[in-house]
């Protein structure tokens, strides 16, 4: 194995790994044109032709994702109350609150050049742009890898001194 | 088109979505393989063995991932210093400055019962929990959906009035 780390660490990390909520949340959102129709609910779109233009996205490929992000509980499918003959797609409490994660990889990907030219989400009340996102602890310090332990089955996982950061 | 939103909505949303950073974003981090890596890395894995070992993944789909970290620049590759027959990957700023996206997907996942039994980090100076991580207003406020305006290519969007959000 290594000689940073011993067994420890990859024990630890193989038994939280098994058990680790991010790669079913990517199965649910890692995909672009999934990210993409929960942009468009969030920003006001709901019907499948509103998706369709909006997103230039091909009929089959909308309809395969809109169906996933409605079996993964993000939007709800009901008869729209202003013309029964549509189909209102509505972000649910779990889209919602999908907020923080993508104003967050928002905010990275911008910081990272990628998208032109920058957006961004503002305050409405200000009309400032929202706060940087951070990792804070409880009395709101900002944290960096360095502060965290990583708690997870099994119990605290080994410190983080095997890891390495670029220079 | 809709009955709720006109095309201004679609139109707007259009021209946002062609230059939009979550596409980009989620075609390099959009993958369990991918996110489970920069997991490790960020926790303490650093050689190519280490990462096989805690994953419990295909070598050659491990290289391919790390060979895709690297190529965006959210990895490098050096030669260990302390034994110059290996490599070690290691997290770029860039890579490092994935934390609040990596912190706020897990929130979300946890809080919508994916993954088992439920982790978290922790503020090593305190031993708690870190904060639930929110869309902050510039003074420090909350803010939801309903808060934000979208600022992007072509000016602000219209208003949010359309969007649905399930009962």
């Amino acid at each position: 194995m290594s000689n940073a780390n011993g067994n420890g660490v990859v024990e630890a990390f193989k038994a939280a790994a098994a058990t680790c909520p991010l790669p079913p949340a990517i199965d649910l959102i890692g995909e672009k044109w999934t990210i993409l129709i929960l942009r468009g609910s969030m920003t006001g779109l709901c019907h499948f032709e509103e998706f369709q233009a909006g997103l230039g996205i091909a009929r089959n490929i909308l309809s395969d994702r809109l169906a996933k992000l409605v079996a993964g509980g993000l939007l709800s499918r009901e008869t729209d109350g202003f013309d029964r003959r549509k189909i209102v797609y509505a972000l649910t409490r779990k889209g919602r609150d999908l907020l923080p994660v993508m104003v967050a990889l928002r905010q990275w990907a911008q910081k990272y050049g990628h998208g032109y030219p920058p957006g961004f989400p503002v305050d409405r009340l200000q009309g400032k742009p929202v706060r940087q996102i951070l990792v804070q602890a409880e009395d709101g310090r900002e944290l960096t890898l360095e502060d965290l332990n990583w708690v997870d089955v099994g119990g605290t996982m080994p410190p983080f001194e095997g890891a390495r950061t670029a220079a």
